[in-house]
């Protein structure tokens, strides 16, 4: 009948040409315990991550976001696993696996205090300052790209780059494994940590590409219809 | 008149018994940045301190509350100045004096990171953690407490503690020279850090006394009071 018809167009690979497909992002920041009332956290609003979550699912991908801390409302049609460590962002992205595309938003910790201690740590009579050991904490975004079973077909990473931004990133892909990388400059200046825009440049095998600055919104949009694309080119091509 | 007969009594002494009294409150937890993009934090979510902020106002006192970053509203008729930093926190609370209480919720990092990165630091190709030193905060509740010519006539601490909770806040207060210390427990169990309702103990010159556990605007309220009286006897004293 006429109606179901309409109905397969438009949830098809037309109007939802990410339907049938998994994706799994991770968005925003991780918190590192140092104590039972200290943390080592990072300036990420999860706003960009979150964003590109439901772009994705509403191209029709099936999307679990994985998210540290944040204060913002899950998107619409996205199921969210909320963790605050790295250790646990990792057990949650690996048990949401497999998946077609990973998007790593997420602003992981590098390091997490080694032997966080159980009760808060005093001042000394002495007053001289605690010494804090760290320990490497996993790299997401490097597990995923070079998962031995379960790679996700496309796999992107996201820089947040001080300085060098470019160069940094592009290093950032080959090292890690992952197909894109996104970079953006989160120097002071630019107001991009926590604000509602973005600067982003596109690294792939074939180059690298600066998009216009804009919401954050619109930057996962324009993401979600390249992952599509990706994905179109591909079917074509087999 | 009479209509202005009603309004002075109840804006005077009895409904309203803190009018013409300043008082200063610290609030939330204080970041201290490591490099452009992560910082230490702390787990206070600043609400028994804009409860308090909050209570001291509705019984009349002007308050001027300096909050460190908090995803709160403002309490009604309550002055707000936003810091980040100890040392910003600090600033602000002596640019508020003279005040005739002070009430320091705020969990205030102990610590700041010495010489911020003014980049973000890097892995290094070694792998090796950061190394992260340390140089000690200004201590705002001592500075009050000991303050040569603006003391606040009635200075209160709060102390979060996991263990042994009464003994070191007890010797807290003495360390400090403030009037009151109102001790409450934040170990994992009590589920208090970032919760609605609080378990203190008020140290004082007298002693020690514990207070039902009760939510975090009741303890405020209850508090408030207590100030209200200290002062109504100190009138009456002198």
């Amino acid at each position: 009948d006429i109606i179901a018809a309409v109905k397969t167009h438009f949830s098809g690979p037309l109007g939802r040409p990410l339907s049938g497909l998994h994706a799994v992002v991770t968005a925003g920041p991780t918190h590192e315990p140092i104590d039972p009332v200290r943390y080592i956290a990072n300036r990420s609003s999860g706003k960009q991550g979150y964003a590109i979550a439901g772009a994705l699912a509403a191209l029709g991908a099936r999307v679990t976001l994985v998210s540290g801390p944040t204060h913002l409302p899950t998107p619409k049609d996205v199921d969210r696993v909320d963790v605050e460590q790295a250790v646990d962002m990792l057990s949650a992205v690996e048990k949401a696996l497999p998946a077609d595309i990973a998007v790593c938003v997420a602003a992981v910790a590098d390091w997490h205090v080694a032997g966080e201690n159980g009760q808060k740590i005093k001042k000394e009579a002495s007053g001289a300052p605690p010494s804090i050991r760290f320990a490497e904490n996993p790299d997401i975004l490097a597990t995923l790209s070079q998962h031995p079973t379960r790679r996700p077909a496309l796999v992107v990473g996201f820089a947040a780059e001080t300085e060098h931004v470019l160069d940094h990133a592009t290093r950032k892909r080959q090292r890690k494994g992952c197909d894109w990388i996104i970079a953006n400059d989160v120097s002071h200046q630019t107001g991009i940590m926590g604000g509602d825009e973005n600067l982003v440049t596109l690294i792939s095998a074939d180059g690298a590409e600066q998009w216009a600055k804009a919401d954050k919104h619109a930057v996962a949009r324009q993401l979600a219809t390249r992952i599509a694309d990706w994905f179109d080119h591909r079917r074509k091509d087999s």
